[in-house]
């Protein structure tokens, strides 16, 4: 089993069900994990498909993968995605057609870049988060397990709005970020909140739905006393 | 690797490492991906199972796919499954004992119809809904990311009563419906609602817990003027 | 394909494509699904890995499962996890290192306990439940469905609290518990519902952010109501 297409330059290591489509490229001592797809083929390409397998990797443009990273498990990652240095996935993440992670980024298992997102550099998006096309995370975020990101204000509608998310935001546990809204540089949502407005750079916000409720001054006062009461 | 049974009948393509068990039938042009499963056996065939993998394939009675299906990486259909023409997953997909799927329906990737699950056509199902044993979605029903069904009203008790969301509803990312509720034909629910009572056909409701804010009359105009603002 | 490493201990059942790693013990009439990892080293070790399979064998610790356990397909155990017996797991589970689960104990599909999570005997962990680091699960607790538990008060801080979730508890589908807080005996908690402090032995609380509305007795009270209206 496993798979390395002829077209593709692997430059690090693959397991042995590792299937890998189209011209990839696969940096210096990145490692590609069991049951991992790279370079699979986005959607319009498998309709018209005649069942050969062979044909299905003539089908893929191929995904960029640069040095140094971790790809584990049961992960697919899709044609046309390019990922920096030093990256890591968890287990059985999905990573769409046409995104872009920067590098010293770890995507947690079972996250979803559903579509064209782009991620910047030292981003850590946890476990089960959700992120559809168009949504744009600056470097530096953190997204806490579970967050559920929307691109579509009327769904199902034909104009979809993406969500930005500053450099140095923090996005906590399973909140829900409405299309469009914007994350300010360095703004904290609280866990659980369901965010319907946008939040300015430097704020804290939460609740359902989200409000201000303290700058990002204090919550960092309260967090170092939270973690001094500890020593 | 791979496996398929010899009670099988496979009209379309299998990937090197698909496995089909029992009795299933696979139609013409339908393509099974890589580290799919077909025709998994019910939790009560596995407990005496003796470790023969030919004893699985024995008690398998399979699951029933029909013509120009493409069913992606990492899914699991179980046996008693009925799925008709053109329908979609994404990858990482799970389907239940006994679930129909009617034609022209997509079930995102990492969505779980998890037991008993009727779902219409032209359904759209998003990435990692969770649809529980009980659940019925009609026709052209649309269901966001991350949407949680529930079927048990005092968990955990004796007495499931599942969710009906009828024809044309559209259900935002993030929801939560409670056990036995019902939302009515072209009603909405808004993004990271909890909805705890029925939600009346034509209406929209969202928030927590979830109150009717407007008509879906209302809404299709906003929708409108969103999409126009657009162009 | 599959591999089994020749330090493992398998008295149960592999598949063609399970894959065992180091010391791991498997027990008596214990199955191991199609596209499993049993003893998935832990971080650390694979930053310096060489890209040659022997040695990520070699680094591996193992896990420990019990006898008559189900470990379905696509899912990942890491070195260090002991599992009772008769445990079972849905597909596309992940449970980390130093993880530890007690006896007749069921970890439902998509389930990730992310880190070093204590679970104790007869715990039903519903679908998609996110459990991480510190996480104490009592003997005969129900997690419904989507349950994000969280891990840091202050993300992203240096100083975690666990949340402890004590005997008998239930917390219903898509529930947000923030870090640290402590869910009495037989406490439950609604579905949807916020957690933002803790909440005491005996009692029910629900809402965003969720307060304590009945004792455990009224809703026993209920549950017996609405199970004898069905009858």
């Amino acid at each position: 089993m496993g798979y390395i297409s002829r077209h593709a330059v692997l430059r690090g290591f693959a397991s042995e069900s590792t299937i890998i489509l189209g011209r990839s490229e696969i940096g210096e001592e990145t490692f590609l994990d069991e049951f991992v797809c790279v370079g699979y083929p986005r959607r319009n390409k498998l309709l018209g498909f005649s069942g050969k397998f062979a044909d299905l990797d003539d089908l893929s443009s191929g995904a960029r993968i640069g040095r140094k990273c971790i790809i584990r498990s049961h992960t697919v990652i899709y044609e046309g995605v390019e990922i920096g240095d030093n990256v890591e996935t968890g287990h059985h993440v999905l990573i769409r057609e046409g995104s872009r992670i920067g590098s010293d980024s770890r995507i947690g298992s079972y996250a979803k870049l559903d579509g064209k997102v782009e991620v910047g550099s030292r981003v850590s998006i946890q476990s089960g988060a959700y992120l559809p096309h168009l949504t744009i995370i600056e470097d530096g975020v953190f997204i806490g397990p579970g967050v559920i990101v929307t691109n579509d204000p009327y769904p199902v509608s034909r104009r979809l709005l993406g969500v930005r998310i500053a450099r140095e935001a923090i996005i906590g546990a399973g909140a829900v970020l409405l299309a469009g809204v914007e994350i300010g540089e360095r703004a904290i949502i609280g866990a659980g909140a369901v965010v319907t407005r946008s939040v300015p750079a430097g704020m804290v916000a939460y609740g359902c739905p989200a409000r201000v409720m303290m700058t990002r001054e204090e919550y960092d006062e309260k967090r170092r006393a939270h973690e001094e009461s500890g020593a």
